[in-house]
């Protein structure tokens, strides 16, 4: 279970923002007060190598969807764990990392444009080599987003292919892995419907788009249904460094799309991300899937009276990062926008399972389709989320 | 988690209570079976001192909204208990009592109109004196009920500041609390929208209505959207009398609401309420929180065949109980109504988790905007609910 | 809780069957993948005695409905177990079967038409003789399905009438049970409204359809509303013969249909079943509720690496089965349709809690209602279900 609890603010967004968030009375974009993850589930051992989880999204209360929902089994031979069911793809590493370690309020634009709504409904084999060095998860999916209605219904399974493997060439073992080098690859190619076809459902096209790394109402970047692609791949190539209390990601990601008639396009993007703790704890990596761990604050938050005067207290973890992120979804005859944004994050990490994330967000936007005259804009944003899970 | 179970008959109503239901088309008012509420969610600790709460209710099971759904720490300094999310706001007693507690169907019509669906997203700090004599509670929160859509969005936020204290002059320590004077007074002030502007969403106009303590498909009281009105401020007052098995309650609630160029409106309602355990029990009160706490019967209800025949047996307790409840939302031009109720109850607890509420009510309204020429009516109901939590 | 994925494909089906499927447009009947079943609830005791259930269906995440939902006691002298709420009605034995311990993926035509959605809001008692050697449900229901609306509202609550028993006069206790007969009989009055009324909702017309033991889109045989039919009753008689790993299970099902002025109309329908464990494993029998119970591989399904090299392996159960299957829906000027069935299982049972079902089915409808100029067609279908509770 998750509950994050989000306010959002815009002190300044220029005109043609309002036109991205607004595209037909281009009113202003609005502050927010909102639920941004509410999940109830369950998961467990269907024996001692099966498992299982099922997870409900009820961010939007009256019309939930669904997040894990799969059964599989462990510890199989060659294949290790094998999962049937929609789970994530593992495209990059942000789309990968927990929601619950994240650094700041959104993913990346590159990797939420590109690897759109993360789970689908497919198998998949995740597997590590015996010394945890390298890890790898391969699967086959169901293009489709089925997550609200749960069914596909089509002759045309639209096959999704994804692999990814990652390493840690170097692993501090002795400090208990406060050290370590991460690299990654992954690769997806997904199948579209090249024809326009309004009345089939659900649909497939090939459309990358996003919000600007804040919960908007709309889509800021968006290159629209991608009529005539008949599939596209996406390359994702990441980098992680540790050292203590500091962390630099990296991360490019990029998406070529095939059309029938149409010259293909060229999509890409990427960010750099340095995060430090100022209390001294750092952040884990979990060898065995390739991604960040649960950060452990070396002194939980409490604020309690004493029994014989004054306060007991404990100031939780508190750490800094800044994010470098870049998108660019214009190629060709299509402008979906190029977009740069530089996030700053101040954390404080009440325990290992709650934690506030408070960012300050400065976007530019350009090479955007015309929207009341406008093709991109400049925005400052402040966002606050309270947040834990179970 | 909860589930209740009603059944709702109306033996006897006037035409005009039929057009109050049916505006449109004036047709019969009628019976009906209904799953009052569906409750599923969990609840726990972040850390010695951290909570959270999710409950999702699917009363409505294709619809689902959310109640509470908070996070935030016990036993800080000052503020005691601080919590952040959607919550109940504390205006009265019977909107801060918990509805498993409950000794009517429904909450009376003032508590109904005038805290309307209680809950909304906040943050509250909620204390007790060390004695437990005093407690109070007090929060900010958004206006806005955003329970099924679990968003705000809109650059004026609208504040809701709500205070409560209430405590227990007399509490009989040395039976257990069968014996107790509790009084109380809250007050509530809320933001409203005063421009009609039927595009704007979530909108938040000031509106006070209810249905009649029973769950009706319409509400019978409505002084439909206050145009112009900028906010109001409800006023509560409570008392409770207990002696052993006697309870007695009174609440007294009133709304202010200012209108930029009308003259101000004045709302008011309450109720007396008097109940008796036939059977010896008690209802404790909740001294930290200031409201009527879990009702232990004597024996649980069974009966079971004896191995060596006949049958063991036990009754459960049984109380009985009188509302007599008033709500005036008719001022000015407003003619929202005005309504007198009598209830009756009798109530069969089989454990301290599940019960029978058997109630009749006879009411009576006038005062009404005409629908289909009739101000008001006169209504007589049956209902009953089959109930339990865990 | 409960996890049901599907995939289904369609190798074969004539142009008729287009028009079933797709009645408007003839279009060809697809293929899909679909989670069949997602279910996540609670359930517990409130009392020694006393029980309750919560259990919600969000197979259609953006949709949810309800399926148990009630509380109630056991032990009680003469009704033992009594109910209150969201239950089943016990009309024949595959309806009262678990979906858990189904071979095939789908019930048979005639339980799926004849007892349509099978849970309704009512009171039933639930009871067994002391030797286990018979059982009977009896219940008394609202008529109308309100698992998604969760509210019936009318003053003419139309009322169902269930009664069912069942006994195994042979039951082999010296194997544990391993051979048994079972013999049932079950009957179900349903109150209807005559009237054609759009307007009123939910509405609760005689109306008797299914889909074609697969999860389509539409149901392939469908009477439409019987106008002016004021009630129906369901008759069905069951049996069951286990010989250690082999099952052979028989149903009967018909429908009288009370019409006011037109001529009472008749349906039936029902299947022959045969099942064999090649693995050695047998369907154990739930003597206190009459239905078959849950099935333990011999040996679960696991494959893990050796330390020494090799792997270590368990194949689960294997388990043959084929069912003959019909339904006749047409009757004077009715043509819901005839349809009849032959589906062949081959299932893996991988532990006592999951499972892999692959059915083959080939069907035959004619007599239909005519659509598209076809009245019925053939058709060969693949299914495949990956399953787990807990």
């Amino acid at each position: 279970g998750r509950l994050h609890i989000d306010g959002i603010f815009f002190p300044e967004a220029s005109r043609g923002i309002d036109y991205l968030e607004n595209p037909g009375s281009g009113s202003e974009v609005q502050d927010r007060i909102l639920f941004r993850r509410i999940r109830l589930g369950t998961q467990g051992n269907i024996s001692p190598t099966g498992v299982y989880r099922l997870d409900m999204d009820f961010t939007s209360p009256n019309s939930p969807s669904m997040r894990d929902m799969y059964l599989g089994f462990n510890d199989l031979p060659i294949f290790q764990t094998v999962l049937i069911g929609n789970q994530k793809r593992p495209v990059g590493l942000d789309a990968w990392n927990s929601s619950t370690n994240a650094f700041f309020l959104e993913r990346p634009l590159a990797v939420n444009a590109l690897n759109p709504n993360i789970r689908r409904i497919g198998v998949q084999s995740y597997g590590y080599s015996q010394s945890e060095s390298l890890n790898w998860q391969a699967g086959i999916f169901e293009s489709s987003d089925v997550q609200a209605v749960g069914t596909y219904v089509d002759d045309h399974l639209q096959y999704c292919y994804v692999g990814r493997i990652s390493g840690t060439p170097w692993y501090d073992e002795t400090s208990g892995g406060r050290g370590y080098l991460h690299l990654g690859i992954s690769d997806m190619y997904v199948q579209t419907d090249p024809s326009f076809n309004a009345s089939s459902s659900p649909q497939n096209f090939a459309r990358f788009r996003t919000r600007p790394e804040l919960q908007t109402s709309s889509n800021w970047l968006d290159t629209g249904n991608l009529i005539g692609a008949e599939g596209y791949d996406v390359l994702g190539l990441e980098m992680v460094v540790n050292v203590g209390s500091l962390q630099v990601t990296g991360e490019f990601l990029d998406a070529w799309v095939d059309r029938q008639s149409d010259p293909d396009l060229f999509f890409h993007g990427g960010y750099v991300q340095v995060a430090y703790f100022l209390t001294g704890e750092y952040a884990p990596w979990d060898r065995q899937a390739g991604r960040v761990g649960r950060i452990q604050p070396l002194e939980d938050f409490f604020l309690v009276d004493r029994y014989n005067g004054g306060i007991a207290q404990g100031w939780g973890a508190w750490q800094v990062a800044a994010r470098l992120s870049y998108l660019d979804l214009s190629d060709e005859e299509v402008h979906g926008g190029q977009q740069e944004n530089l996030a700053l994050a101040l954390n404080w990490y009440w325990t290992s399972h709650s934690k506030v994330i408070m960012n300050l967000i400065h976007g530019s936007i350009n090479d955007h389709y015309s929207s009341g005259g406008y093709t991109g804009g400049d925005f400052t944003a402040l966002g606050i989320r309270f947040m834990m899970d179970y």
